[in-house]
């Protein structure tokens, strides 16, 4: 029965290296399957709303997502089983994703078209970010994360300022140019204002008198002009943390009390007086 | 008759408190209701001018716009009862605001259709900005306010410039284009040269002759180029002042040899490792 | 006869001071009545290509036009005799526009149409910059114009780049779509393949087969991504100006050779050595 | 014998600094011809597919793009023979876009249509940076060229997110959008939201229903506002760039007080006064 036990466990131990790991040569190849068939589930997803591509391979189709799921669901077990506090993965981000990345296809046995929910696999994508887990790239990943952290409060208030611009300008929209130039009523109006203010501009309603012309180049050298604050704020907090990092590169040691954030020229320790060895 | 007066004096105090304070539950949570009526009250008006909407729901429509106007307009009484100096507010940002936002309602009771000027009360919505009054907020957002007013002549005389630049190539796409091409006037042909040229492109009116087209890839790529400048303009200024709020952050002086530019958290200088007064 | 020589000298005198001056009130008065001008000179010469408004009030547009360009005649011919080297002057940039301002309406009594190039009058409404002469602003556009100029060659190289994208992109995707989809021929490609890399996407060619759209994605992806070139060109240079000035605003004198360059924190001369005065 | 290998030696010698080097006016005259004809072919190959224009001077162009074939077949023959490494010539980048230029011209020969792969002569075009050897031009182009691989990795990370993002937003359109609005399938819905995100806006896919509308308007603002990453990267890489070019313009070191961080010209310490070593 011990025996029974450990071989279990040695089972177990291999699963967690291949499934988990990133450094061995099987971790590393299953990790590369494992994202080349969510690509090919995601790809399959589309295919199948491409009407003359279903009606030809319908069955194909079918079939390959079926195993890809049966594999997901196997693979969701496993790493379930093979870690150690398994609630704490499957209520993380990629647990539940992992989940509601199967869940869709077996639904679909019950409810009809509600396999279009597997375009959720498309979140597992992500998982590339954890499988390069090269420390290079998390330190410059983690850096744009923290600047985008730091920026969001003044990004949000710009974006209020910006909504509370498009109802009024919108309305104003909705009085000049009235129902026949396609605004037909303030929310469209307002949906106008944001798709001329972002510059994106489909053209699928354009104001036809003059004085809506006139507004409408206002709206549009506006959102040119604007766009510069969203990107300065960015750009800003991304050139802060570049110099901190930058400062921070030639790390000396304190001996003494264990501070390593010295500046580049410190000869002692900012925290405790003592002096700094050159090579620590 | 004095028991009246102070009894009138506390019901003035709490009223003020619960108005214009922001630290008691009570006046936190008479904000947030403010603010949902505001918001509710921006969408019923937008809701009004949906065609199916409004014929199936006009009385409710009404009713509920007439109920938060009268809010409104408690409101408003109270807050000039309230304060001690109530001119100050009255022609105030906020103050004027406050009162446009009641009239429309009013006067729609003589003059039919003037309601839809309601929607100034989207400017309410500006009080979200007074109701975060946290310092970090603020203190952000004067920062993004100094950078903008900093830029501001640079990016005025840069939109002057693309203004002259739009009727130059406006009245030559005029001539170019010609009125069968859409390009009817040389307003007209300004209003295409700034839709172009904030990479808006509705597509109402687009060159057809090889030559206008040329023109217009001309100032297409201009204006995917020019767009640098303000953005360059206000990121060079937020840089600028995040730059200066660091070099703030309490300059300790070292009264050994002099050194001031220690980080914020230094306790010995990092030139001569003599210990930094707190207060120096 | 010298009393009238003298006599006309005081004219030059007057006239040179209303004209070129800007810091005396009659010399101010006469640029605001001048930029006035030149704005309604500019805005006729739109109207009169509007066609109700033409048909309405032809007669009064072509007088209006003559009484201010006999007004620019005469200014042209007193900037010309008050000023004491007129080559000098009419041959500058303002002067040949001043002129060019004047000429197409006396030649319009020759060719009809040609009045149309008075839409060169808008180039006078730069004269606002000269009449901006506060040593504030000018600095602010010399900054401005340097970092521009500053980085006139990397911005051309990227041009040029793009350019070349565009050719092959261009070629590739008329290749693809054909004829039919619009692209019909490799120039009208290259049109397209501008509009949207540039992100102004029109709207009037648009590839309809999948890999048409596969490759226009790319060219989006691309447009908005690249973007950030320019962008990050000009912003460095502006921010690298600022910075340079900031470091000369507590600017030292230096009372033994001149040199007053020297950064905040200097003790002495870096050309000749000489001790700086504090205060200096 | 050994007198014509001799004559042969010296034309190659002659050959080598005519077509290799920029610094005679032999060279330079080579280049910019040869510039000339690369941008007159790309032009022919544009023509030939502009209908009018080839039924008219179909035969003309057969004949000039011949000819500029035989120059360039010649010119590539030259530039193997006269340089002493030409495998490293052939198989360079230039080396390979040489061959690609002449090769369609007698494909042609055999199989019709194929001379339009004769546009591969625009990568020719970027010769010129080749011709524009200045060290000045040289150092700002590698200076931008590093910037970019620097954010590379950032970069690609910021696109394949927004990939995954498009393919999400994509598919929730095709579900609330359906196949009347022109969300016909999956891909063309991500077609439809890359085109959004990036603000380009074709406009020949436009959401009809409210949410539809409402989901764009959110895409729009995203697309608006992330803009600011990729440009943020940019333009904090090269500041940084740009900083550290700044640095290291030669930092002259006091030896008397130690200090190095004098600017380029100066000839004193502006600390302690001791003059400069001109190569310390």
């Amino acid at each position: 029965m011990k025996e029974v036990k450990s071989r279990y466990e040695i089972f177990r131990q291999k699963a967690h290296i291949i499934i988990y790991g990133t450094n061995t040569v099987a971790g590393r190849l299953f990790d590369l399957i494992l994202l080349g068939l969510i690509l090919l589930s995601v790809l399959l997803v589309m295919l199948e709303t491409v009407e003359g591509f279903d009606i030809k391979f319908h069955k194909q189709l079918v079939l390959l997502e079926w195993i890809i799921t049966v594999f997901f669901s196997i693979e969701y077990i496993l790493r379930i089983i093979c870690i150690d506090k398994p609630k704490r993965y499957i209520f993380s981000f990629y647990g539940i994703i992992d989940l509601l990345a199967i869940l869709p296809m077996y639904l679909s046995y019950f409810f009809a078209g509600s396999n279009l929910l597997m375009i959720i696999r498309a979140l597992r994508l992500l998982r590339l970010f954890k499988i390069l887990n090269h420390p290079h790239f998390s330190g410059q990943s983690l850096q744009l994360k923290n600047s985008l952290i730091a920026s969001r409060g003044k990004i949000v208030a710009f974006i209020y300022f910006i909504l509370i611009s498009c109802i009024l300008i919108g309305s104003l929209m909705y009085v000049v140019e009235g129902k026949e130039a396609g605004f037909t009523s303030i929310p469209i109006s307002i949906y106008w204002c944001i798709v001329t203010l972002t510059t994106v501009g489909f053209g699928d309603i354009t104001p036809t008198t003059p004085l809506g012309q006139f507004i409408a180049s206002i709206v549009m050298i506006m959102g040119y002009g604007i766009i510069a604050v969203p990107t300065g704020i960015v750009t800003a907090e991304i050139a802060k943390s570049e110099f901190k990092r930058g400062l921070q590169t030639k790390r000396h040691h304190c001996m003494n009390c264990g501070k390593d954030d010295h500046s580049e020229n410190s000869k002692f320790c900012y925290h405790c007086g003592n002096e700094l060895d050159e090579h620590s």
